[in-house]
């Protein structure tokens, strides 16, 4: 793909220097390069395509190696990768080595925030605006934070706004609403927003009195003092400025984001600004300018016709029965039968599967936004009134109810609340911020937690029915791959054993009286079943077991496994550190008894970069062939300790 | 004390048929029964004071046997534990086996979620809500939630307002606004609600031009109308309703909080709005009624008389010299040489004890308000613009900020930032929902984390200065206690070891070649010190470790120590369950060492209650004594199997 324009941009303050006439071409030239990424690589095309004028608003306002442009969660970063010169490696998003799919500083000295998560940008930007105002030298730097209005949902956005309101600086906030984030943007603001956009009865309501008051001849000097300035506010009123202006912020707006001139201009008169924050309120058409037929097809789909789950087009490489659809499907079952179910999202009703339950029980379903601390409040609740609530949520995502699991939940010791963790382990090419690593080891130090993980389709559908009899906090983990085959199990191994809390499920014990266990947890049963059968065929018959549970362990069969096994390998997709492994030693110290020949293979205590989940398993020593050489690793040293 | 009214009412159903002349007597009873109460045990006078009107009234409006009141962190409950039968035992507030501080449902079928963190009765009282509305039996039950303005800058009540205004159902929600949360509030809303309370301006603005306006003779109906319907929206501005109205709630107020007619009334209009959530905005008094000198004494002390400090009279049993005045006071020395130190807190001022470095230092400090998340943010936005930025925060509260931890810092890799962890261990009367149990477990899952933990001042301050130098993240976590005496450890042992990243300090080092080693953390090496003096004197000489840091441990004296004793002790004041017990397993288990003669010591995987920090260090076994018990045990087992 040829991009003429990009490639005459050598540094991005070059971008300055186009002439007008070419703007428009230019933007073509990223929105191509854009679109041409994302169906080849996947990633997210609506919000991105949505902010390219913004973005090229931005590089023509401000000096951007200077002054501080921070993405909220990075779903609209692309225009920016591709005009800090990045569009060269652009055909290469999230792949492995290629660009990260979220601002990334190592990438870009023009990436500020790494990002992932949302409703986080105006608290950092906030940050570096009052950092810079401690320099004379970096006074005048503008930090701009460009804000989805899904992100504005999220507690931290409101902390963020409300401390800038108190702080009053320069900081410039711009609100991209495309009026749905991830999923439909949910609450009170989004409706206000909503209201606004398709509204105007209060704009038509002032215009109207004061031409009406004008005609009147003598109204007296104070009396048109006071019409004026109360309709200058009643201006504002039913709109959401409201929220931003009570707050402390100067609002500008509705702009339309779509029109470089008036992004520009109003960019340029929020720099004037000297003693508030400001909050640019920029109305713009997801998806607008995508031509599915490539650069020279006539179709210009609209914002509503690129529906998020085709936004995303290429969301999952894992083929049509991934552990998502069959957790949702489970559900669906469950809810039949037991009325009392109830299920919550956070703004991820596609990712998790959960659009697919609410079209069948939309009055047993609740989308909150993008708010997971309130999430699990709410779910608190819910089950504090006797329901069995039900929250579908991504591990990554999780981390952000952290305290209200401690606070609404544990704390409260009679508050029996599931939790479906989807993603939980690596993710792929969404990278380390979207990785599902900590939560066994986060949950797991809470009392009377029960977390389990499925090895299939059957453990999970067994799991999600046991938990809601359980009468406490129960976590069920699963990753973001396809699910074993039905029978996968039931062809190599006995029949399945019935699940039992705290109960492990021995699937192969070897007669191998120096043999080697493994015992795997959740998505690793797979891995380390089709390292038993490579093994097997090499005539190494290790023993397999299905964790299940990683609180409470099972230390009857772990005691018995200790004790028949030379060695012990632990496997989990979570990090190492705190995960099921440390579990397993502490529970063998507790017994007295020696450690030594257990090995933990889990997450590393670094960061894994994107790339394909499988790249990443084998990069973490998790996928079959790893598991494979270790065990041969320890066979071989324990033949030369016995040598010896 | 006599309470002749309380000791009439049986059930707290019996309340609504007091006489309306009785109600003044009973809550001036209720007013002497809380200030006799936190004279003796402590706890929060103010909050809980200025809110005894409002509980009196929700009492007599609603059946709280039937509908639910739900408290904010439960600063203002104690009027509600005393209306509800248990004022008898309120003289033993926070005390072992007595009351707690807090809503506890244990107690009391009246108290629904026990509390004690900010901003999340809205989304528990949504949860409930909307879990009652599934049910026909329970839908015409009123769900209340009563919040204090500080909490209201916390992003996850914002998360519940923005969803309850989405779904539209009777929740009522009081706004118990005394202007001040624990520290004064901060932020753009506490500003719009001061400006409310003080300035009247559009009031009088609307009402002069009614009044003018009317003075026209020849107004056309169609105008009337106009001006009418503009300034009816045109009285709400300025005031904080526009942010409640936004979000769909219906908006009443402000009303005197402290005047229990107008509060019955009020919430008898809010009873009857069934479409919407309501938000009832109650200007209240902290400190109101207030009789330093008991029952007949003269002195009523107003609101700001009783400023926070003094509000919880007897706030700590430690004497002066605390571990968190002597982190304040190591601070404002380092701020003096480092002009890159900024300090942040979250509403924690005078418990953290900073409120003595803004003193001082006022233009290198920042409250945020009770916003922990945006806190981190923040922090992450001051460390990127080049600035020391050191965030003072008890460590359960910094639970709230996990993700933060995780998302601003962890994943940005190059985000030097500090952290002084507060109350860190066992917390005494606070109880549970206070104790700064997981922090150790929580922050060493990441990668680049310090952690470090200081025996006495010496190290603190060392510490504190040693962070600074550090391009990385750090923790430096310090209990709830008094800090020991400047000369205790160089009177007992040789002199203290410079502090090296990673490396802990040998005290004391035993010649018993079948010894016992302690490996203590922070706040334990004093108790493990005093266990060492009493050992000493049994004839019985153990090794003594300030282990220094948590992560990254020293490997290389954990493996000579474990080589050359017979037992390792790990002490640590944080859960045992992935704390650095676990971490020491962890890497005796990667050395390939056995672990059997490893003992780790530390808070058990329960809650544990309130009482006195002494008390809940017995019961967990890390008090001096136990650890004396502990050695002689280990001492007994070992003998008893050379024995064998």
């Amino acid at each position: 793909m040829d991009y003429p324009l990009l490639s005459s941009i050598i540094v991005p303050e070059a971008l300055k220097k186009l002439p007008q006439d070419k703007w428009a071409e230019l933007i073509e030239e990223v929105r191509t390069c854009i679109t041409e990424s994302v169906k080849k690589n996947g990633g997210h095309l609506g919000p991105n395509l949505g902010a390219v004028e913004i973005i090229f608003a931005c590089h023509m306002v401000f000096n951007l190696n200077q002054d501080r442009l921070l993405f909220d969660v990075g779903h609209q970063c692309y225009a920016h990768k591709i005009l800090t010169c990045r569009y060269r490696e652009f055909n290469r998003l999230r792949q492995k080595n290629g660009l990260s799919g979220y601002p990334y500083k190592k990438e870009s000295d023009y990436d500020v925030f790494r990002g992932g998560h949302a409703s986080t940008a105006i608290s950092t930007a906030l940050g570096m605006r009052c950092g810079f105002d401690f320099d004379k030298d970096q006074t005048k730097k503008f930090v701009v934070s460009l804000v989805g209005d899904g992100a504005m949902t999220g507690g931290m956005a409101f902390e963020a706004l409300n401390h800038a309101g108190h702080i009053k600086n320069n900081l410039i906030v711009i609100l991209n609403d495309n009026s749905m984030s991830i999923s439909p943007t949910i609450g009170g603001l989004a409706k206000a927003l909503n209201n606004f956009r398709h509204n105007q009865f209060y704009t038509h309501l002032k215009k109207g009195l004061i031409d009406r008051l004008k005609k009147i001849p003598k109204l007296g000097h104070k009396l048109e003092f006071m019409v004026n300035l109360t309709l200058e506010e009643a201006s504002r009123i039913a709109s959401p400025a409201q929220l931003f202006t009570v707050l402390g912020f100067d609002y500008m707006g509705p702009i339309n984001g779509n029109d470089v001139h008036e992004v520009i201009s109003t960019l340029k008169a929020a720099k004037k600004v000297k003693v508030k924050p400001v909050l640019i309120h920029a109305l713009t058409q997801k998806g607008i300018g995508f031509r599915p037929h490539g650069k020279n097809g006539e179709t210009i789909i609209g914002p509503h016709a690129l529906s998020p789950p085709k936004a995303k087009i290429k969301s999952d490489k894992s083929p049509m029965l991934s552990y998502s659809v069959t957790a949702v499907d489970v559900l669906k079952q469950l809810c039949k039968k037991n009325e009392k179910v109830i299920t919550i999202t956070a703004a991820m009703a596609e990712g998790t599967g959960l659009n697919k339950f609410e079209e069948v029980f939309p009055h047993r379903y609740f989308d909150v936004g993008i708010c997971e601390a309130h999430a699990v409040g709410f779910s608190a609740g819910l089950a504090a009134s006797g329901l069995k609530p039900i929250f579908m949520v991504y591990s990554t995502f999780l981390q952000r109810a952290f305290d209200q699991i401690f606070h609404e939940l544990v704390l409260q010791q009679n508050i029996p609340t599931i939790f479906c963790i989807d993603r939980a382990g690596l993710v792929g090419d969404d990278g380390p911020s979207h990785h599902g690593s900590y939560d066994i080891a986060y949950l797991r130090i809470f009392p009377n937690f029960v977390l389990m993980a499925p090895k299939d389709g059957e453990d999970l559908k067994n799991m999600i029915a046991f938990a809601t009899q359980l009468n406490t906090m129960v976590a069920i983990r699963y990753p973001r791959s396809s699910i074993p085959d039905r029978n996968y199990f039931k062809k190599n191994y006995k029949k399945s054993q019935k699940l039992i809390l705290g109960k492990s499920e021995v699937l192969f014990k070897t007669k191998d009286k120096k043999g080697i266990c493994l015992y795997a947890y959740g998505s690793m049963v797979i891995e380390a079943s089709k390292a038993w059968k490579m093994l097997a065929e090499d005539g190494i018959h290790v023993t397999l077991v299905n964790a299940r549970f990683a609180k409470p362990i099972d230390v009857g069969t772990l005691r018995r496994l200790y004790s028949q096994h030379q060695s012990l390998i632990v496997l989990e997709e979570g990090i190492k550190r705190g995960g099921l492994g440390s579990a397993v030693l502490e529970e063998l110290n507790r017994l007295g008894l020696d450690t030594g020949k257990v090995l933990v293979k889990g997450l590393p205590d670094q960061l894994v970069e994107h790339a394909s989940r499988q790249e990443q398993l084998q990069e973490c020593g998790l996928d079959s062939r790893s598991i494979v050489k270790s065990v041969k690793l320890i066979k071989k040293k324990l033949a030369n300790k016995r040598k010896k």
